[in-house]
C-alpha cells in the first residue's frame, strides 16, 4: 500500500491511513506500507537546500530531503502501534533499498527483502519511507520528485506482493479528464502500456517510472482513493483502477474495448523547421543541442523528403521552453541548415489510446473524421502501436476531447 | 566544534556558523562539526510522536526525532560547500556511532572513526548530526534531550581532537549567575569536577553527561559564544571557558583560586522525617519508593542517631515533585516508621565550588560566617570534596549569592 503526501499531512490524517492499513491486515493480508512526506514538507526542505547553496551537492540535498519520509514512516508505525497492530519502520538504508549513485535522481537496483519478508510473515506491518535508497557509497539517495510511487512498486516486486495499492487523491484512471467530459468513466482495468501512454500525455495519476517498473517486474498496481470512509470496501474488491498486463486483461475476458481513453495536453508549443536538408546528422543537429539545454521535446514529426532532398521537421516542447528553444535554434540556423522556423506557442496534443487498436484498423481514420466533422483542423499526426496523437489549436482542446469521447462510445450511461 | 539549535535556526544563521567553521579550517585545523536540530524542531517532532501515540515506542520515536539533526547536518555541509570548502555529512548510522539499545536515552559505546579521520585528513570538513547513533539492532537511536553536547565530546574523543569547542548562547562559565551578581566573572579555566558540581546545581551550560564523558576520555572542552562577529578572535585564543583536568590546570600555574564559583538552585523543596529508626534498611525504605516513583532526590542529610536510636532524615526534591513525595511517604508512614513529616515547599540550595578547597581548611566556616553576618539562616548543610552546599529560605537566594561572591573575593574589578 502506498500513501501520498496529502494522506500523510498531519497526525489526524495519518490515523485515517493507519485505519485503512489495519483493516487490510485484519482481512488476512501481510502488509507493507510505503509513505510520502507530509504535503508541503519536501518543498520546505528543498527550499532550505536552495537557500543554503543554489548549486547544491545532490548527495547532501538527499540527506536533507529524505528526512521528510523518515518522519512520516516513524509516525505511521507509532499510530499503527497505538491501534494495537505490530508495526515497524524500515528506512531505505536499513533494508537496504540499493540504488545507483545518481543522487537526487537515483534508480533502484535491488532490494534486500529477506528481513522485511520475515518481519511481515511474523505479523508485523512494515512501514517504508518512499523516495529514498542507499547508494553504493553507503549514502542516502533519493529517486526524484514523485519517487515514492516507484518505491512502492519496487518493494511490491521485492516481496512478490499480490498487489500494489497506490492511494491517491483521485479514485482511479478515467477514460478522459472528468473535468472536461462529465460522462467520463472510471476504468476498472488498464494495461501497463495504455497507462504509460495516458500518463505521459496528461492523465497524471502515477509517476511514469513506477508504471514502467511495474510492467518490467509484473507488479499488479491498483490506483484508488485515499478519501474513503471507515466502512468503505476493502481494496480486494478493486474499487479503483487495476493496472495489469495484456495477458491478464485478456484472461479477464472483458467486453473488448477498442479505445481505453483519451488524453489531452494543452501545455504544448509547436516548432517547425522548413526545408531541412535530408542528410544523415541533420536531425541530430537539431535535437542534440535541445537536449543539452535540458529542453524536453515531446512529439517529433518528420515526413519523407520532398523536392531537392529537403524536408520539414515539426516538434513540440512545453510552452515554458519555447522561447529558449527558439533562441537556441535561431543561433544555430546555419549549422542546422533550415530555411524558416515557424512556431505556434499554443497547441494541444490529443491522443486516443487503447491496446484494442493493435487488432483493429480504422481507429485513426475514425478520429480524423470525427474531428473534421466538427471543423477541428489537424496540424500534425503521430502514431504508436496503441496510440494516435494529433496536434490541434489549444482553444479547441475540450471540444475535441468531448467529440472523441462520444465517437468512440466511451460516454457513461446517463 | 558543536553548535546548538539557536545557532542552526534557519539558513541565515547556518551561514554564520559555516563562516566560523571556515575560518578555523583556514587557520590550519582539521574540523569536525556536530550540530543540533533547528531550535523548536525537536519539540515539533516530539509533539507529532505524542499525538500519534502517547505511549510511544521509543525506537520509532527515535526514527522521527533524529531527522531534525539530519536536516541541519545536510544544510551545513551544503553551506560550507557554497563557501568553497570541501565538506560532507556523516549520519549516526554511517560512521557509525554505536550505542546501546536504550532507544530515546541511548548511551554511546564506540565510534568507528577511521573513515571520518581519513576524510578530515583529506581536507574535508565533517558535519555530524548530534543526538543520534546506531543500535546493535541496526536501528536509529537518540541520546536524550540535550544529547548533542555528548555527541560532540564523543566524536572529539574518537578523532583524538585537540579540543572540543561547544558554541552556546552564553560566552562561557561564570563565577555565578550574572543575572544575580553583575560583577560575576567569566572563568578562563574550570576543572571537569568543578563543572560537574556547578552544572548539577544550576549553572546550566552543558549537559552533565557530556562533562562526565569529557572527564573520562580526557577531552578538553571549551564553552564559547556562537554570537560572534566575523572578525572575532578564533577559538584558539580561548575566548570562552576551557574545561580541563586538574593536572592541566595545575600545569597552567594560574593564580590559585580557592573558590571557582557559586551556584544557586531555587527550585527545591525540603522534606524532613523526624525520629526515623536508626537501623539497617531504614533509609532504603524511604528512598527506594521515591526512586521507583521517578522522584528525583537531590540533597540527603542524615545526622548521627540521637536518643533512643532515632535520627532525623532531611532531603530535597524539586518543587514540582513535593506533593507526590508527601503523599507517597504519608502512605508508608508505618512501613518506614517515622514520627512526623515536616516540609518546606520553597528552599534554595546555595553551593560554593572549587578544587582549591581540597587543600584549604576553613572554606565552609567562611561560608557560614558570611551568611550569619547577614542574618541568613542555614537550614541544612551538605559537603563534598570540592563543594559546600547549604539550604536556606528561597527568598534569600540572591542576597546569599551576592554575599558569598564578595566574601570569597570573586567580584570583578569595577
Amino acid at each position: 500500500m502506498k500513501f501520498g503526501g496529502t494522506s500523510m499531512a498531519g497526525t489526524e490524517r495519518i490515523r485515517r491511513v493507519a485505519n485503512i492499513v489495519r483493516r487490510h491486515q485484519e482481512a488476512g493480508h501481510e502488509v507493507a506500507v510505503v509513505v510520502s512526506a507530509m504535503a508541503g514538507e519536501t518543498d520546505r526542505l528543498v527550499n532550505f537546500c536552495r537557500e543554503a547553496n543554489p548549486l547544491y551537492d545532490p548527495a547532501e540535498y538527499d540527506v536533507v530531503v529524505a528526512s521528510g519520509e523518515q518522519v512520516t514512516a516513524g509516525l505511521l508505525a507509532l499510530t499503527l502501534q497505538a491501534m494495537g497492530c505490530k508495526a515497524r519502520s524500515w528506512l531505505g538504508w536499513q533494508l537496504p533499498i540499493h540504488t545507483d549513485d545518481a543522487y537526487a535522481k537515483a534508480r533502484i537496483g535491488t532490494i534486500d527483502a529477506d528481513n522485511l519478508a520475515a518481519s511481515m510473515a511474523a505479523g508485523e506491518i512494515a512501514v517504508i519511507p518512499g523516495f529514498q535508497g542507499l547508494s553504493e557509497a553507503n549514502r542516502i539517495t533519493t529517486l526524484g520528485r514523485g519517487g515514492s510511487d516507484t518505491s512502492a512498486v519496487a518493494v511490491a516486486a521485492a516481496v512478490k506482493a499480490d498487489r500494489c495499492d497506490i492511494y491517491t487523491d483521485v479514485d482511479g484512471v478515467y477514460t478522459t479528464d472528468p473535468r472536461i467530459v462529465a460522462k467520463a468513466k472510471k476504468l476498472k482495468y488498464v494495461t501497463y502500456e495504455e497507462m504509460l501512454e495516458l500518463a505521459s500525455v496528461g492523465s497524471k495519476v502515477l509517476q511514469t517510472r513506477s508504471v514502467s517498473l511495474a510492467m518490467k517486474e509484473g507488479v499488479r498496481v491498483q490506483v484508488l482513493s485515499s478519501f474513503i470512509d471507515d466502512d468503505a470496501p476493502l481494496a480486494d474488491t478493486i474499487p479503483g483502477t487495476m493496472i495489469v498486463s495484456d495477458e491478464e486483461l485478456e484472461g479477464l475476458d472483458m467486453e473488448s474495448q477498442l479505445i481505453t481513453g483519451i488524453a489531452a495536453d494543452k501545455n504544448e508549443a509547436k516548432v517547425t523547421l522548413t526545408r531541412v536538408a535530408d542528410r544523415p546528422g541533420a536531425v541530430a543537429a537539431i535535437f542534440g543541442p535541445l537536449a543539452d539545454a535540458n529542453i524536453n521535446v515531446d512529439m517529433i514529426i518528420q515526413n519523407i523528403a520532398k523536392d531537392k532532398g529537403e524536408t520539414d521537421v515539426t516538434f513540440t516542447v512545453t510552452q515554458a521552453d519555447l522561447v529558449r528553444a527558439q533562441a537556441l535554434l535561431e543561433g544555430r540556423k546555419d549549422a542546422i541548415g533550415y530555411y524558416r522556423m515557424l512556431t505556434d506557442p499554443k497547441v494541444a496534443k490529443i491522443s486516443v489510446v487503447g491496446v484494442g487498436m493493435r487488432s483493429h484498423a480504422g481507429v485513426a481514420a475514425d478520429m480524423f473524421k470525427a474531428l473534421a466533422d466538427r471543423g477541428i483542423n489537424i496540424q500534425a499526426i503521430s502514431t504508436s502501436e496503441i496510440k494516435v496523437s494529433v496536434l490541434i489549436d489549444a482553444d479547441e482542446t475540450e471540444l475535441a476531447v468531448r467529440v472523441l469521447h462520444t465517437a468512440y462510445g466511451l460516454d457513461a450511461a446517463a
